[in-house]
C-alpha cells in the first residue's frame, strides 16, 4: 500500500463574510455576523442562525446547513457550567462528524482558538493563505475583476466630466456655479459606482499637498493647476470582487514639473508592466519601478514628519479583498504565479509639487500581463 | 502600604480600523490595513507604514506614532532566521518599553497571538469587550448616533416617496413608467446616504415572501398590496457611527391579515420600550415582545426550511459596529446599564402573508429610553 500523502487537516472558520474574504470564497454566501463554516469528509458545513438558515440553505455553496440554535441547546446539556458558544459547537462537530482536527486561518479569533484547543480538538494555523487557490484566479473570477474595474472606471469617468466642466475662477474650481470640494466629486464617483451596482468606500480624491498622504480622502475645495489623486476601489455587491484603478487629474495649466512627474510615475508604470509575468518575483518588478524614478532623479526620503517620493508598494493582489497576496514590493522575493492578479500603481509624492499615482490591474501570464481594467491616460483637462 | 489593584495589562491590537471597531475606538483614525496599537505606560502607541505615517501622526489619538520599517530592519537584526512581522515588532517594543504584558481582545488574529506567546510576551484575553466604556456612550457618540439616523431617515424617506409616486398597474408597480424594483429602491436610498455623507451598505428592500428571510436584501419587482421591508444601516464616513432604522411599508391596499400582522409588530416594539431602562436585562425586554406576540396568536415555528414567526433577537447594541453589546436577546439576562444605545427591532415572517419589522433606536436611561431616530410609522400607502 502506497503511504499516506501528508495533507492539512480540513478548514475551519469563525467569521463573518464581510471581515473575512476567506469566508465568502468558502461558502459564497453572504452572512453579517461571525458563523461557524468547515469541511469535514469531503464536505463543507455551515452553522448559522435561523435569521440566516432559509437563505443560507438557499444560496450558498455548503452542503450541510445546521441550526445554531439546536447546538447552543446541546452544548449546554454537555456543559452545564459553561456559557456555550462557537467553541463548545465545534467540538461537539467535531466529535459528532469524527473530524479531529482543522486548519484555521491566521486571522481566526484567538478567544475561539484558545477554548478549543482547551476542549481538545486540534487545531493547526495555516503558515500562509487558508486557501491557495484564492490566489490563483477563474475565468468567472476575471470576469468579476473586469466588472470591478468597470466600476472604477465609471468613477474616474465622473470626476473628469465634472472636473472639466468646472470653470476656473483665479484660484478657486466653480461646478455648477459653487466651489468643487472632494466631498462633490466623491459623492459623484460613489454615486456611478452605486448605480452600476458597487460600493465605493473610502474614495480618495485629493488635490495638492493633501494627496501626498497616499490614503488620505481629501476634503474641501479643489484648485485649479493643482495635481488631483482620484483612487477608487469599489466592491461589486453581487459577487464581493473588487475594481482598483487611480488616475491624477490636473484642471488647467501644468508646470514643467508636474509634467515631469506625471509623466516619471507612467514611465515606471510601464517599466513594471513590462518586467510582471510568471516566474517573475514581486520584488523584481517592483524593482523597475524604483530604478526608473532613482533614473529620473526622483529620491525618496523619510523624516520625523513623514515620506516623501514613493514610499509604498507598486502593487497588491486584488480579488475579494482589496489587498491580499501577491504583491509587488520588496517582501515578495518568490516568483508570481500564472493567473494571479496584481495592481500595478507606482506614485510619486512631493509636498509643494503635489503628488500623481496611476493604478491598473493586470493578470499574470506566462507572457505579457492581461489589462483587467481600461481608462485612458490623458490627465492635464485644460 | 496599600496592597496594588489587580488590574489589566494594556491593551493590545493588530487590526485594520475597517473590520475592528476596538482599533476606530482606540486610535479614532482610520486605517485600512491591520496595524499595531497599544497602550504602555499610560500612552497610545501605533506602529504603522510610511504610507499612512503622516495622516496618523497628525489625524490620530495616538500619543506616539512608530515607523513600521524602522522596527521591520531592526527585527531583521535580531532574529535572522525569521521573517519579521507584527509579533516580531510588538516583542521588541514589550522589551523596549519594558511592557511585559498586554491584553488582546477575543478576535486578535491567532496567527500573530501564538507568536508572541512564542517569543515569551505575556497576553491576557480579555473574556468580554475590550474597552468595556465602548459601550456607554458619550454625548458626542450620542449626537454621532442620532446623525447615522438622520441619513437612515433620509433613505426611508426616499423610498417613501418612490413608492407613494408609483403606478399601480395589475401586480406591477411603475415608478417613472419602468416597473420598480428592490434594485431601485436600494439606488434611491443608498443615494441619499452618500448624499448626506454615510455609506449604506447590504441595504434591504424586501418585499412578499422574500421579506421572510430577515437578512435576505430583496431583488427583481416591487408588488403592491404586497409588505415591504426597509432596513437601513448606514455608517457616517466621518465618525465611523452606524444609524439601524427599519420601517415596512405596503404601496396599495392592505388586507386585514397584513393589518393584524403590522399592528401586532408594533405593539411588540411598544412592549419592548416600556420595559427598556437601567436594570433590566435584555432578556426581560425581550420576553416582553414574545409574550406579546404569544398573546396575539402569533406563533413561532422552526422546521428543517426555516423558520416563521419571530425567530431573532428584539435588538442589538449600535455604535461603531452594527452589532455590538448589550442586546435584548435571551442570551443577556444581565442588567442594561445607564447610557447604553440599542435597536428595538421585533418583527414577524410568514411566507404567503409576508413579513413585517419596525426598528427604531434608543439609549438607556433611569426611566423612559430616549430615542435616537425619528420617522414615522405610516405604512399603508394608498
Amino acid at each position: 500500500m502506497p503511504a499516506q500523502t501528508p495533507t492539512s487537516p480540513p478548514p475551519l472558520l469563525y467569521a463573518d463574510t464581510e471581515r473575512s474574504a476567506d469566508a465568502l470564497y468558502f461558502g459564497r454566501v453572504s452572512v453579517p455576523d461571525p458563523f461557524i463554516a468547515f469541511a469535514a469528509r469531503g464536505k463543507k458545513y455551515a452553522v448559522v442562525s435561523a435569521l440566516e438558515f432559509g437563505r443560507v440553505k438557499r444560496d450558498s455553496a455548503f452542503d450541510r446547513v445546521l441550526p445554531l440554535e439546536h447546538y447552543l441547546a446541546k452544548a449546554r446539556e454537555v456543559w452545564p457550567q459553561r456559557k456555550p458558544g462557537p467553541a463548545e459547537i465545534i467540538t461537539l462537530l467535531s466529535r459528532e462528524l469524527d473530524q479531529p482536527a482543522f486548519t484555521v486561518p491566521e486571522d481566526f479569533p484567538a478567544g475561539v482558538f484558545q477554548k478549543i484547543l482547551d476542549l481538545g480538538v486540534a487545531l493547526t494555523l495555516a503558515t500562509g493563505p487558508l486557501f491557495p487557490s484564492r490566489e490563483i484566479k477563474t475565468p468567472a473570477e476575471i470576469a468579476a475583476l473586469r466588472e470591478g474595474n468597470r466600476c472604477s472606471a465609471l468613477g474616474l469617468a465622473a470626476a473628469e466630466h465634472i472636473l472639466r466642466a468646472s470653470q476656473i475662477k483665479g484660484r478657486s474650481l466653480l461646478y455648477d456655479g459653487k466651489p468643487l470640494t472632494s466631498e462633490r466629486l466623491k459623492f459623484a464617483i460613489e454615486t456611478a459606482c452605486l448605480e452600476a451596482g458597487a460600493i465605493s468606500a473610502h474614495t480618495i480624491a485629493a488635490g495638492g499637498d493633501q494627496a501626498c498622504d497616499p490614503h488620505e480622502r481629501g476634503s474641501g475645495p479643489l484648485r485649479p493647476h493643482q495635481l488631483i489623486i482620484v483612487d477608487i476601489f469599489p466592491r461589486v455587491t453581487a459577487t464581493g470582487y473588487h475594481g482598483d484603478m487611480t488616475r491624477t487629474f490636473l484642471r488647467g495649466h501644468a508646470n514643467d514639473a508636474q509634467r515631469a512627474l506625471v509623466s516619471a510615475v507612467r514611465s515606471a508604470q510601464l517599466a513594471a508592466l513590462k518586467k510582471i509575468r510568471a516566474d517573475v518575483s514581486g520584488r523584481t518588478v517592483h524593482e523597475a519601478v524604483t530604478a526608473t524614478f532613482t533614473s529620473l532623479g526622483y529620491e525618496t526620503k523619510h523624516t520625523s514628519r513623514g515620506s516623501t517620493g514613493f514610499f509604498h508598494g507598486t502593487g497588491h493582489g486584488l480579488g475579494l479583498a482589496v489587498h491580499e497576496p501577491p504583491g509587488l514590493s520588496i517582501r515578495y522575493d518568490t516568483p508570481l504565479r500564472l493567473g494571479t492578479v496584481v495592481t500595478v500603481e507606482p506614485g510619486l509624492y512631493y509636498p509643494g509639487l503635489g503628488a500623481c499615482r496611476i493604478e491598473d490591474v493586470v493578470q499574470v501570464t506566462a507572457a505579457a500581463p492581461k489589462f483587467l481594467s481600461k481608462f485612458h491616460y490623458v490627465w492635464e483637462l485644460r
